[in-house]
């Protein structure tokens, strides 16, 4: 067996410590007789499981008893609808900032449930940049404030947290667990897991329980975070296996000193590939200094042509996943988490030898 | 290590052999370098064992290509939303038969969207029975005909299929899988995983792909089965592990004769266990002769202040989750494609040395 280097954006590398214990207990969680994925989800060992995962995650981020935190299914995607179908009942314009693909989405989909605004929009051009807070439209009484603080495939990041009389919505998706964060000046907070918290098809939604009662009729019983608060995660059969992986990342998290120490290396990844970049004229990232993700990191090669050889050459020396989206192209190293300093030196070393052969 | 006989409703027993092959593939699928669930779900490996894994699902059902078949999240629940969401645009009542709880969950979620008619409920008296499709209330014009084959917790079964003008949607969750089925004779077929597919976590939808065109605009996309059949279930990132695992639960049931030897398998535990019941006074089971499920066996002792002593007993003994739902009390053995014969067997001689010893 050999592990890889694995860049992806999601599905994203997990820790390897984390999969190693997931194989061992696969046919007989402690002693059960029973795999944890063939537990009744009211046993009291998966009940204890998912609230020892709450628990830790409480602690990793700071977060109060003001806010509930839901462990669902239905991915980002799924809370694009979820955000106004439980905050717009009480009227006023659904805002959004729009910095990348993914605010896109979001706010597309808010267009079936009311008004959306779109209040300020990330500069098209390169360097791309988030407009400082006073340039934004201000709206009154609007319904909530969408934001991403990462975008996943633009490599663009909010590195401060925006001011609002409105509900304060972020997508983390990308970017929770990769440093601290104060939770209390969000209002909801959501992610999906594939990035830095587990397997695909679990996602966290952290939400201050003051905002419950605002949820329109029509919100399905299933995405109504009141009703899923009420039921403790519980209120049908929650996706067992996937909390059970997610505390275990949680746990590793914690044994690695928290998100401080969490910061500190994804901070040091981070400088090692831009200062690669911008040593250099052979490789490109179109991001403004300050804008720039700690998390996704695209970058060009001056010459397409290369792109080939480049992704190709990459894979044979065991660092996968680095092709850019399609809607972007280039390329694109995820820095999540569970990517050690190694990979992203492997990395570097890899596109400096590419540039002296190529350059 | 030491397998138990899990007899839980869901999330339920899977065969070992499948559990044996994730565990070993975790850290490093297929010589790639990675864990399965690490990989993107647009790599040519995930799509393609998502494609084998619908490709298996077809043969075992013999699903035709007017068929949709959607992997989708968020269980049983989402979709008595999505249900009315996707097919009442067009107007017309959304009419349910009434055999049991969770047809009644399915109905109150129903009646955000409409008007909600019950046009057949099950006795509520021992023999609990299925009314025959000449004592339904019929409705004209309905916009679908919502039926629970069979449901987890009261262990009633339909073994035939309604007659309807409006299209015919099932929930299949327990049932899925256990034998052979005409598809053709619905129009939607939906299931949670965790009985008779995999883990938790993972939706199964078959939908008659004329039948799009019907969905409310209030319809969340990720709650759309058009927009997802076109995404090829791909529209967000989906639970690919557990689409993984589906497969190696579809290969598994392949290899051992495919759903007709599944029925002969299952009919034969089912009958064992409530030949064990009928033949005894000890023991009693309220559902009429014909209306009972293959799948969930509930069962009462004619002394429920054993209740506890029976399920000490029968878990020391090596028989896990006997427990009847809290809603009705009694025991219930779930008795799904991965519980072998020699777990009937072993609860029969169980329930009988019991009834020796307190009879």
């Amino acid at each position: 067996m050999t592990r890889k280097f694995n860049f992806c954006a999601g599905p994203a590398v997990l820790p390897e410590a984390v999969l190693e214990r997931a194989s061992s207990e696969m046919l007989d969680w402690h002693a059960t007789g029973m795999s944890f994925m063939e537990m009744s989800h009211r046993s009291s060992e998966v009940v204890g499981t998912v609230e020892a995962a709450e628990a830790s995650l409480r602690r990793l981020l700071g977060i109060s008893d003001e806010f509930a935190v839901l462990f669902l299914q239905g991915g980002a995607s799924t809370q694009f609808a979820a955000v106004p179908l439980n905050l717009a009942a009480k009227g006023g314009a659904l805002t959004y900032t729009n910095t990348g693909q993914w605010s896109r989405k979001a706010m597309a989909e808010g267009k079936r449930y009311g008004e959306v605004i779109e209040i300020a929009s990330a500069t098209t051009d390169a360097p791309r940049a988030i407009p400082p807070q006073d340039a934004w439209i201000s709206v009154e009484g609007a319904a909530y404030l969408h934001t991403t603080p990462n975008e996943t495939i633009d490599g663009i990041e909010f590195h401060w947290v925006p001011q609002s009389d409105a509900p304060l919505v972020a997508d983390m998706s990308s970017t929770i667990l990769s440093r601290p964060i104060s939770v209390d000046d969000y209002d909801v907070i959501y992610a999906g897991a594939q990035k830095n918290i587990g397997p695909a098809g679990l996602t966290l939604v952290i939400v201050r329980r003051e905002l419950f009662g605002r949820a329109l009729a029509s919100c399905p019983a299933m995405l109504n975070w009141e009703t899923m608060d009420k039921g403790a995660s519980m209120y049908n059969t929650p996706p067992t296996y996937s909390i059970y992986l997610a505390g275990l990342v949680f746990a590793w998290l914690e044994e690695q000193g928290g998100l401080v120490a969490m910061a500190k290396a994804n901070q040091k990844k981070a400088a090692a590939l831009y200062s690669a970049i911008d040593s250099s004229d052979f490789y490109g990232n179109p991001v403004a200094m300050a804008d720039r993700s700690w998390m996704n990191v695209p970058f060009t090669l001056a010459d397409s042509e290369l792109d080939k050889v480049f992704l190709a050459q990459a894979e044979e020396a065991g660092m996968l996943n680095l092709k850019g989206h399609r809607s972007v192209g280039g390329m694109r190293a995820s820095i999540y988490n569970a990517m050690p300093m190694a990979g992203v030196e492997a990395l570097v070393a890899f596109m400096q030898d590419f540039e002296s052969q190529h350059g």
